[in-house]
């Protein structure tokens, strides 16, 4: 599968470093994509070497100081070159328009800050934006009802119309629906994967991918040939949930790997949100069962715009908006407008009357809407602010 | 209709008064039968003239000095006897095997003090049982999906089993399906109607209203011919709410009467629980916000007894056991021997081993599930008690 060639969305990023940047890069990626060396070992390695260059030449013994490193990676990590080929796999980013994204690095989305082990290099086709940090986790069974995959797709559109980046897994099921919704809805989304860019997973969704990656993203934290395992799925979910500002699970029976990725995104302290379903419904059970135990409970893309609450900090929207709240994305001009005019502290009524240049009573109205959205809370009859 | 000539339920409650006795219950019935006079007022009044004999002879100036009196209502309470024959309405309930039970008699409800507008007098065909106080009200609306109905049904046949007492309104839809749910469990229901005993609504339910008397009791506040009026049904519901310690709503569209009756239930500090739906469902729409605004998520008889919480006091069941928590009614022999082992206070693990006479391991497995239902408490690893 090639993108590239049609449309070389992003430059590779050795397009504009140095030749020392890209031997710190290849050191980088020789000691990141070691396999059996997980996020934690590797922040532990780092912590002790410096740098990823002065692990690799490290001696056995060296090595083994490290808490976490035993016989089997020290072999690993002093083979490293047998394991894996830095230049094999900056030139099939080169020819696919990957772009590597290390962190540290301006272009780090922010939200995996959060992890302990946020993933060193992060492999991307498409783009990732400012705005993307106003994003939602759909997330849900692969073995979808047709419920799931109509309420993924719908919510999903109309997140997207909103201005919402909607991040899922590219799976089956109501991934797929997820990640369509928001293409239809005209918006952004985010696949994450849990293998390698060059090995799709499943093979079916390779359109979709690319589809993705026009107007989004699709990342992923291993090699481009890193064929997906097991293990891997739980890792791609607490990147799902980081980068998210919430995650909502559509649908997913007891026991789903969902539930996990919503047991990460309540430990990286993002919001829950469950769609309900039919009790008799096997793929309803994990959600309600998650809506009984504190998430929120979803019916509209208005009640996900409420539960995401204020941003820690504005986004500017691709319209050109400065957002510090999703709920402001679904009002109309003239709440719009009113809201510009409060602000974090108490302002009078009477000076958002007099800044608007509207009918008192219109503003008056418009501020009671604003206030019932929880945009903004009446401090006493004269004076409002923000939420 | 007449179930009394085949099945004299109970007594007529005139049965076993004195003469004096007698006076007063139809000075009473033709006090609080009044059109026109709410339960409030009436309060006022008793409160103001001691007894109903007391306000019936009292002159218009002496009336309109209670507060919410007016001339209208002095009218009416001076020709007491053109509105309402005692005479008549008990000789009706001695026909039709019909109770009256009167506020503060021993056979009064205990929720129903709870209301500061409680009735003052109740008309009950069938029995009202101390069982009765671990009763859950359910409630929906009359235009239900089958999914309601077969839900409705469900939940009500396995709290009848458990020995919880159904209690709902007889209306179509979830409720008749709630009372049949529960006979067909073999358990208790009971049916309060939003008008006369005489005047069983909708009739197509008086079958349904004789089965219920038959193992339950069929109630009303108003007298026996009394047609429901729109507003009765409110002052219906707010029986309902107060005579359960939670009130279930199966199905519900936005505005509709079970939400009131929801709300009524919130404000006597009754557990409002509410079972999800697709949110493609008119009918689950209103149930749904119910969750979203703080409603408990119902998808098993399990999470019903769990949320039913512990009782005030222990109830005596049918089978002779004696219940401080719904929750208990799930348990098999050897979980109730456990429990009964432990006291309210903190009881070492050794003497509830020493008690049950059962091996060691199975005590203490048996206290992990008491635990998990949230039965007991584990004060320390040693020591543990009742919730």
């Amino acid at each position: 599968m090639s993108a590239s060639s049609e449309q070389p969305i992003v430059a590779p990023i050795t397009d504009s470093i140095t030749e020392t940047d890209a031997d710190e890069l290849k050191s980088t990626l020789q000691l990141c994509m070691l396999p059996g060396l997980g996020p934690r070992t590797l922040r532990s390695l780092l912590d002790y070497f410096g740098t990823p260059e002065q692990v690799l030449t490290a001696s056995g013994p060296q090595l083994a100081a490290v808490h976490g490193v035993g016989p089997k990676l020290i072999h690993t990590i002093r083979t490293a070159t047998h394991h894996v080929d830095p230049n094999e796999i900056l030139s099939w980013c080169r020819e696919h328009g990957c772009r590597l994204i290390c962190r540290g690095g301006k272009d780090y989305p922010q939200g995996l800050e959060d992890l302990v082990d946020a993933p060193p290099i992060l492999f991307v086709r498409g783009s990732l934006d400012a705005a993307d940090e106003m994003s939602v986790a759909m997330v849900g069974t692969r073995h979808a009802s047709t419920y799931g995959l109509q309420q993924a797709e719908r919510l999903s559109y109309g997140l997207a119309r909103a201005g919402v980046t909607v991040i899922s897994g590219l799976a089956r099921g109501i991934d797929t629906a997820a990640h369509n919704g928001a293409i239809n809805g005209g918006g952004r989304t985010i696949a994450v994967l849990g293998g390698g860019l060059g090995k799709i997973y499943p093979k079916e969704n390779a359109g979709l991918a690319k589809a993705i990656a026009a107007d989004g993203a699709v990342i992923s934290e291993y090699a481009p040939h890193a064929t997906s395992r097991a293990g891997m799925f739980p890792q791609r979910n607490r990147l799902i949930a980081s980068l998210s500002l919430a995650t909502l699970v559509i649908e997913a029976p007891d026991r789903s790997g969902s539930l996990i990725t919503a047991n990460l995104a309540a430990e990286q302290n993002r919001t829950v949100l469950a769609l309900p379903g039919p009790v008799t419904s096997r793929t309803s059970r994990g959600t309600n069962q998650l809506i009984r135990d504190g998430a929120v409970l979803i019916q509209t893309v208005d009640d996900i715009l409420e539960a995401l609450g204020p941003m820690n900090r504005p986004v500017s929207t691709a319209d050109g908006n400065e957002v510090r709240n999703p709920a402001e994305l679904k009002l109309n001009e003239l709440e719009r407008q009113v809201l510009s005019a409060i602000g974090e502290t108490s302002t009078p009524i009477d000076s958002v009357i007099a800044a608007s240049g509207l009918p008192a009573h219109r503003v008056v109205a418009t501020i009671s809407v604003l206030e019932m959205r929880r945009l903004i809370r009446r401090l006493s009859g004269q004076y409002v602010s923000r939420v």
